[in-house]
């Protein structure tokens, strides 16, 4: 949490394209070159419809996909990482704005741009001050079940495009309820191009490359032109709505993109629209730098490459201002493209910084002709994208492994589903903790023994161990704080009620990791309860900072009994005859 | 959280009444009036006061002071626990409230009664459904700051009656700056009443007894009249008003109170003020309960009786539900009035039953003459009480103790000084838990060796122990669960990179009390990594439940290494000669 020192090290660290640029070379440039077109390929139709997704303007969309990539470039520390408008981003940013009731799209718009400046800076400062471990409160099990349910939801909510009917609402429920009550209009002509669109799309990506490769086509060129299988579709069904006129027979375009560079945009600096969209930019900060990361992590491993997660903070952070100032709306590493980019051989970040010239250049030179671009077509494209999110495995592998962590999964999805992302993925989050906490409160505790012919003790209900009748050993499963001080009273009360001449209890503290205040005073209680019993309380085996801090306090000095290096050595001591009738002679 | 089944056991669990009552005998039923007789002299002035702090009508105190008595009686299982209005839940009660905004008396009245009936019904629910230990995750130190800085505020409160002048706001800043503006304005006479009864009342407390014993009077009787200061003061500043005409001459008195019974009330169930009070209950329940939840363990232990806390939620539940019908406010038990009720000899409920018939006569006989009583006096009655809760130590002996605790007290008397109650105790509350997170996502992980000529693992850095230069062993002192997955994957990365002839790394779990799914990925990810530099991965000391475990996922069977019941037993296998080269010859 410390701010960073000014220095040129300091320097160096904020900007890692002083580090992989001096090595730059020809051959890095032609791999780079090559990843970028294809990437550009990809990306074109892609930003279009997650502007559609984020219920902006399909330029926006392109915006997003220029200057963030170049703000990457510079600050990032991923080699393969794309960045760029993604769907479960794009989702949660049209939920956020959904939730201020605009109607005017220059505000909507506004709100976007807002949006993407808050989250940068949410981000920025993140990495600045090293917050990047915070990401680490969102499990494993509850982003996996947030992925799946949020492409469930964005599947669901293209449905209306692909039907040309009117759809609104940010759950499932609403989705679904909108698309029965408005069936009776749906128009056949879209309906007809969206699901022929979808159907290709899904045979382009599992079965043209293998008929390519059947020709005797390059694999490499098989492979490119297997991803641009989603620009055939776009090509295709704009024609088709150009030459049969299809706009007038009621199939929705995207109409009029404006052509040129990316304009300049301010975000609104008012306190209102920040403190309404404050909580869900923290949400699509975390989020977009989750995902983002563990896309980087992967792709690094692969080139025993490292990547810095705090700087990592700081290359999002900068796209997303980028993306803000730009005219652009929140951005993040995406999947998809991000193994695409790795595939085709991107080897550093100025892969990204090509990909927006081919952006650039498409803004510049290509929107005219998206005019007759059918929405149905860009629907059918996230639908097929996001579908590979959707894996409810999770459920069942977190059920095998453990309830604590099927419950989290289970309860994010149902309630991302049911009641919208920011609900899913803050309910995730609070009960992931919470469920952590619930575990931790109420600890585990095992009697143990001594296993013969060692000096190793275990649980006397799973293992065949030595016991003394005058002497409790109990072996404490978790560090002892506030959630389960008193639980820990309960529980020594409760075993010597039941037992006559117990003499001695010892508290094995081999996995106590942390004694808080509250837990001290249980411990007092403790000593002095069993004390006015006639019962001496010791630790064994108390680690190194523990104990560091118990000499800090009074307890050391009121414990009726010893501590102990090792349960061994309070076995040894307390098992001597004389240990049995007097308390006193075990000291 | 199962719940109850409908039998005559758990008839009896809800009932603690019919235990105690059977063996009730003329003794008992003596004592108890003894003590209700004492308890009634003091509860009279406590429950006009702190009607008064909390903004209501001297005889809603009163009324909070009659049928909750008896509902606890019935319901409650502390035999000495005294319930009714108290300091603390009636400046929350305050300030719940005054956020509301309201200027009619009686829709402030119906607001403090709703207020009581939400936290009755939220007690009642936790008690059914065993959530008392919900009220562990306020740890102790919190517990204290709270307290404290509450005593500041409530006394700070206090001063405007003794001054005379108005002043409102319910943090620390707001009450002073209010004062200051007024003080132009200072009523000479109220100010002497005020500090001629605070005066006389701390005397009281401290130099009355001693002076009584010293001229030969009975103990009994002098502890008697000791805890009558406050009924004295009351009586002389009223008949000094009544006598010299103060009223007229500016000092602000009780005024008419009705004479009669409670009467029946019911709260509002408007959607709306429900919404609006039902954090401020949650946050009221809290309080109430865990302070009198201690209280009662205090008194239970000094006579080895116990006392169960889920039962406790519904005494205190249904005495709020009490209050709420016969036009009282929230209550809960009170530290004073219950160690006065304790040293007086109550020996049962009964003694609070006895109580509320005493509150009652006084509302059916005395509330005409407390007409003249002037608000000074009820202030200086609530200072003197309060300051006794003030105990500013808490942040010295946190501070020596750990650094976390203190964060946590000292946040949280800040806020509650310096933003009021509720933030107080909710920042306590999110301190406390995040701080236990933050320091759980950095574990302490120790290196260990073999201590010489025992079977005894040590920290390398702490004591003198053997250690082969192809063997980590690395003692992980935490559960491994999401918050700090990451961490001990960057943590065994390092480590390992520094050392080039490693051929073993060990993790040691004795301290890990769980793995949770995003855990287990992280050891599959070191296990691969390792694996692909040669290394092998072994554990040992997996406590059963998380061996049970790890055995329902797929991670041992691809573990590189072995999973050993012991360390020394991994110490030995991993240390034979023929380990140093081959790692498989471990296996």
């Amino acid at each position: 949490m410390t701010p960073p020192k000014l220095s040129l090290a300091a320097f160096k660290r904020y900007l890692p394209i002083l580090e992989w640029s001096r090595s730059y070379d020809r051959d890095t440039l032609t791999s780079d070159l090559v990843a970028a077109v294809i990437v550009t390929i990809m990306l074109i139709p892609q930003s279009l419809a997650y502007a559609l997704l984020a219920g902006l303007p399909a330029e926006m969309g392109l915006y997003a996909s220029i200057l963030p990539l170049v703000a990457y470039a510079i600050f990032g520390t991923s080699r393969a990482l794309a960045v760029g408008p993604v769907a479960v981003v794009s989702l949660m940013t049209a939920a956020a704005i959904g939730n201020l009731g605009l109607t005017d799209p220059a505000q909507y718009a506004l709100a976007a741009v807002t949006l993407a400046f808050i989250s940068g800076a949410i981000l920025t400062v993140m990495g600045v001050f090293h917050l990047g471990f915070l990401a680490n409160f969102l499990s494993h099990p509850v982003i996996a079940g947030f992925i799946t349910a949020s492409g469930v939801l964005i599947a669901s909510s293209q449905l209306k495009h692909l039907l040309g009917v009117e759809a609104h609402g940010h759950t499932l429920f609403t989705i679904w309820g909108d698309l029965f009550a408005h069936q009776h209009l749906v128009n056949p002509i879209t309906l007809t191009i969206g699901v022929l669109t979808t159907a290709f799309l899904f045979w382009v990506r599992k079965g043209l490359k293998p008929l390519l490769l059947a020709t005797g086509m390059k694999p490499r060129l098989a492979d490119i032109l297997a991803k641009a299988g989603p620009v055939a579709a776009v090509v295709v069904t704009t024609l088709a709505v150009w030459i049969f006129d299809l706009e007038n027979k009621g199939v929705a375009i995207v109409g009029a993109v404006p052509m040129g560079l990316p304009p300049l945009t301010a975000p609104s600096f008012s306190w209102d629209l920040w403190s309404q969209l404050f909580i869900s930019a923290v949400l699509i900060s975390i989020i977009g730098f989750v995902e983002s990361v563990s896309v980087a992590q992967t792709l690094a491993a692969k080139k025993r490459q490292r990547i810095l997660p705090d700087q990592e903070l700081i290359g999002l952070g900068t796209s997303n201002i980028a993306a803000a100032v730009t005219g652009g709306y929140p951005v993040t590493g995406g999947f998809a493209r991000s193994v695409v980019n790795f595939d085709a051989g991107a080897e550093t970040p100025a892969a990204g910084a090509f990909t927006a010239v081919g952006i650039l250049l498409a803004a510049l030179l290509l929107t005219p002709l998206l005019f007759f671009l059918p929405k149905a077509t860009l629907a059918a494209t996230i639908i097929v994208a996001v579908l590979s999110l959707v894996d409810f495995s999770i459920l069942t592998k977190a059920w095998g492994y453990s309830r604590v962590d099927f419950a989290a999964v289970a309860a994010t999805i149902f309630l991302t589903l049911g009641f919208g992302v920011e609900m899913g993925v803050s309910a995730g989050v609070v009960l992931s903790i919470a469920l952590h906490l619930f575990k931790t409160s109420r600890p585990h505790v095992a009697e143990v023994g001594l296993v013969p012919g060692t000096q190793h003790f275990r649980n006397i209900h799973r293992h065949n161990v030595e016991t003394a009748p005058h002497l409790v050993t109990l072996r404490i499963d978790e560090s002892l704080y506030f959630a389960n001080a008193r639980f820990l009273e309960d529980y020594v009360y409760n075993r010597i009620s039941c037992d006559e001449p117990i003499k001695h209890v010892v508290l094995m503290c081999s996995a106590v990791n942390e004694i808080d205040m509250s837990a001290l005073e249980s411990l007092e209680a403790i000593n002095q309860r069993l004390g006015e019993l006639g019962i001496s309380l010791h630790l064994s085996e108390v680690k190194g900072p523990v104990m560091d801090r118990l000499q800090r306090s009074h307890f050391l000095d009121e414990l009726t009994g010893q501590v102990y290096l090792s349960q061994y050595d309070a076995w040894r001591v307390l098992t001597r005859p004389d240990a049995v009738d007097s308390p006193e002679a075990a000291q």
